[in-house]
């Protein structure tokens, strides 16, 4: 059966993405992660232009991001990522980070779902799975699958009513957006730190345009914890550990 | 004397700057203005990059921008750029923006001074001018250059603390999000509306990490203004009329 290869891409770490210690920021390294997972499904012929032909999309529904080292400003880097995995619910795309000099300095592990665009429900992927099997690779995820995350005790709390800036095409929070809102509740001497980090998040509901947002924040010695609820439902997870 | 050409940059419509409507949003579009001011004047010797290294840099001062018509998702289109202008205060950056048959469906005006990132004082341009003397274009300016914009009556406010997603390499605001701000106070009916538009802003005092805004509108007959104020003083003035 004929395999496919890892598809790679290169990136220059630009100005609008560097933080006030001139380093892209995760958010940003985020941004890049995802849009070539949307790039590199397109270039494959199962991009989300192809997919609403038959009114489904793709839904992101974990991620788990391991960042060593921040590029510096107009640093130049490239991301390779592959699927090596299709079930009946979810997809693994992989993705790792290299920098100039070819030294991984990330790593990412995302499970996305395709949801019916109507009726706004997870379909099965069997069908999907077979048209899609000579792009399936055949490598291991490059860092562990996104983890379990509970419910969490906040310790602080700040809400946030849904505007345009924060919604995509599907009227919907933008998934960075939500990255945002969790980076955005950090102590201020976390920006400065470079520490090497693993960030896992969840998704597990829609917020849309108008609605109240409570993003909840939650610090324990090896991590910090967030839930993100939109009018009493837990809308995201995530946990950021430092090393 | 030598007199140099307008330079051209391309661009496509991704799936991260279009709105519900599939069409670019307005900040996007600014955003893609202001890359390529940036980009051209590293191109040509002056870019930040360079004046960093005197520890001064570009600060955005005012800026007009008209769009007749959102590009389309995946829509190819090109920014024409050039500088016509340089006094001992402010030097004029020009904008065409093209869709992929030719046709005209944008023009910015914006002026730009160099701040003393000591000081954070505006600095003479007589010696940069005269070093940038051969990128001056003998082009007039695409449209009327940034109106006058006087203090408003605000008919509605929002508060926001500015955080780290706000800000910039120099913990300022950064001007897409003071644009997204705005953007964000309009009622919902505007986003659905894909009418020509010109919108002017004036870039007065910077707003930092930490500093609560008040983001206050105005509702007139003929177009809706904007005042950004930060602690008391007014650190954002904008108009934006619909035609």
């Amino acid at each position: 059966m004929y395999m496919a290869e890892k598809t790679s891409y290169e990136f220059e770490a630009v100005p609008q993405e560097v933080d006030f210690t001139l380093r892209m920021t995760v958010p940003a390294l985020v941004g890049a992660v995802l849009d070539t997972a949307g790039v590199d499904a397109r270039r494959k012929g199962f991009g989300i232009d192809e997919l609403n032909k038959e009114n489904v999309s793709w839904v992101l529904s974990r991620m788990a991001i391991e960042i060593d080292e921040r590029p510096r400003q107009y640093a130049s880097y490239r991301i390779e990522t592959w699927v090596n995995e299709f079930n009946r619910m979810l997809t693994t795309r992989n993705f790792t980070l290299h920098d100039a000099e070819g030294r991984t300095f990330g790593r990412a592990v995302t499970q996305w779902c395709v949801i019916d665009l109507e009726a706004r429900r997870a379909v099965d992927l069997t069908e999907l799975a077979a048209r899609c099997a000579d792009k399936i690779v055949d490598a291991p995820s490059p860092a562990e699958k996104p983890r379990k995350l509970a419910a969490i005790a906040p310790t602080c709390c700040r809400e946030h009513r849904v505007v345009y800036s924060d919604i995509d095409f599907n009227r919907h929070v933008n998934t960075l957006r939500y990255i945002d809102m969790m980076f955005d509740m950090l102590p201020y001497d976390r920006y400065v730190a470079d520490r090497p980090l693993r960030l896992d998040v969840h998704f597990l509901h829609e917020c849309g345009y108008g609605q109240l947002l409570g993003v909840g924040c939650e610090e324990r010695e090896s991590a910090t914890l967030f839930e993100i609820s939109c009018e009493g439902t837990a809308a995201v997870r995530a946990s950021l550990v430092w090393k």
